[in-house]
């Protein structure tokens, strides 16, 4: 008999989410039936927009159920099959989330490339959603054109050490970045190729931000919100398209914050602001994994990872994230 | 020798504008060089964009010159011409502004159609920039899709009232609005076309917003910003729009308001906000031109105007409307 470890939410978090919210379980699976897998997974994703499924407020997804395990992305190798298409061994990516052992039908299991020299882990960042989330940004929803000046908040993270990078490649001007720590800032110049970069915890954004950008802002891409908004709001060039990524800033808030008291330059300065999910560009995945597959070969994308071992340790790894306690994408590796 | 009085800038208001911030002044009009007209102005329009151009802050267009005529859209009959193009008697349309008497190279005149049964006055208003705004909102902006719900906040004004009735002629499902009079609310339904109506100075709309728009809100056409963008954000459809033309309620405001408090949604909900300047549209005017001449002509519009007589009121016509004394487009009648 082979047992599953997995790890349930039991209560929804007011603010900050607990250890006491979730709960680790022993499942014991049962024998596969037809056409299904069984996949270890080696790496588990943890992501600032589970929180948002935490909480039961209407949102773009359903709210996780409570007493059920959490789902997410992972990325594990088949151990038993009796699907013909995912033989033993194969490397699979799904969205069966915190558990160490995986299974079911073979359609929830899709084969990814084995990529020499990076750890498996890279199909949940770079080369995965966290990649696709920054080029979908910048393109589809920013509409970044060449030569332009590109701001990106939480530029440290998963998404933002792709940003940065992507918005490069893609031809941008000028790039920099906002993060909450020396280290990170200075990461982002020496190795993710940011212009400039500031930590947001010396002093207010707003009021740092103006220097690195001399000519302003064309495009924003926004993992953080609140401050960081309004900063942008104030050195937009006319015509600034911001991406609204996330908002981690205010994800544990239970009191709403005031929004930015500068909105009126959405009209004076004919801004635009756009939430998005990279879920509903699903298109773009195609155009994305090939380009990226190249930059990725060639050399010209770094990426780092923050890698916390044991399944049961994926709440402490969700909670260091969302205090910006990792540097590139936050796994769990089981 | 003709004079022309013309009311000009001389202070730049800090918050409201008073009386004293204007001068009335009495100009010599040289002879007419060649290929220039002189204009009787009929109609000058008053506009909240003009708010704007009284502040030097840096906007989408140069702020109005101290000691120098203001500006703006106004329409008149050629009295005297050396131009062919526009013999005496011709109807135009010029931005000459706060003048009775306007003259100058022929092209900054454009000669427009006479509409049998209507004032001239109609081309600074429905069939004039008034509203082509409410039509580029709705279409290039926010990308009304038929069957949609279209909230507009402060629906009885000039532009409101178009934009009411261009969602309905565009196929908008239901339309809704804001005003700030019981007698207003009223002219939205019982002559607009609106749905439903409420009157902001009733209660907060954010309370009141929701009972109207029982399937939420898809467009969003902002012409006051405030606590009304913060209402509409919270009752957004996914994926909702909104074109934002104006934060009349912001424009005299010498501490800038917090914004509000529940921008988290532009991401949870997949929002766009876009401020746009009707000026960046011309090349809509065509389109826009040809279906509302025959929506005119079938009766299918109508228009309403405050009219404020002598080129000496026109500070007086600007700040009630300002106050939003006006129903429909406020105009000065020289």
């Amino acid at each position: 008999m082979t047992t599953s470890t997995q790890v349930q939410l039991v209560s929804r978090p007011k603010g900050w989410p607990t250890p006491e919210d979730f709960r680790t379980v022993q499942v014991e699976l049962p024998e596969l039936g037809a056409g299904e897998v069984r996949v270890r997974n080696e790496f588990v994703s943890v992501d600032p927009y589970m929180r948002g499924r935490m909480s039961d407020a209407k949102s773009y997804v359903a709210p996780y159920a409570l007493g059920e395990t959490m789902t997410g992305g992972a990325v594990g190798r088949v151990t038993e099959s009796t699907a013909e298409a995912l033989p033993v061994g194969t490397l699979v990516l799904h969205g069966l989330g915190w558990r160490d052992v995986a299974q079911g039908p073979a359609d929830q299991f899709r084969q990814v490339a084995e990529i020499p020299g990076a750890p498996s882990s890279v199909h949940l960042g770079i080369l995965g959603m966290i990649g696709l989330t920054a080029y979908v940004g910048l393109t589809e929803i920013a509409h970044l054109q060449a030569g332009e000046t590109v701001f990106v908040s939480g530029a440290a993270g998963a998404v933002g050490t792709a940003v940065g990078q992507i918005a490069r490649l893609l031809g941008a001007g000028r790039v920099v970045g906002s993060a909450g720590s020396a280290e990170k800032v200075d990461l982002l110049t020496s190795r993710y190729g940011y212009d400039a970069a500031v930590n947001y915890k010396d002093a207010p954004i707003r009021e740092q931000l103006p220097a690195i950008v001399p000519d302003g802002v064309d495009v924003f891409f926004d993992n953080v919100g609140g401050d960081h908004l309004e900063a942008a709001i104030d050195v937009f060039n006319t015509n600034g398209r911001a991406a609204l990524c996330g908002a981690i800033s205010g994800y544990n808030d239970v009191e709403r914050p005031a929004g930015p008291n500068n909105l009126w330059h959405l009209v004076s300065k004919k801004l635009t602001l756009r939430g998005f999910i990279v879920g509903d560009h699903a298109h773009v995945a195609a155009e994305f994994g090939e380009k990226m597959a190249g930059w990725f070969a060639e050399g010209k994308v770094v990426f780092d990872e923050t890698v916390v071992d044991g399944i049961e340790n994926s709440v402490e790894a969700f909670l260091t994230m969302m205090r910006g306690g990792n540097t590139g994408k936050m796994v769990v590796r089981v």
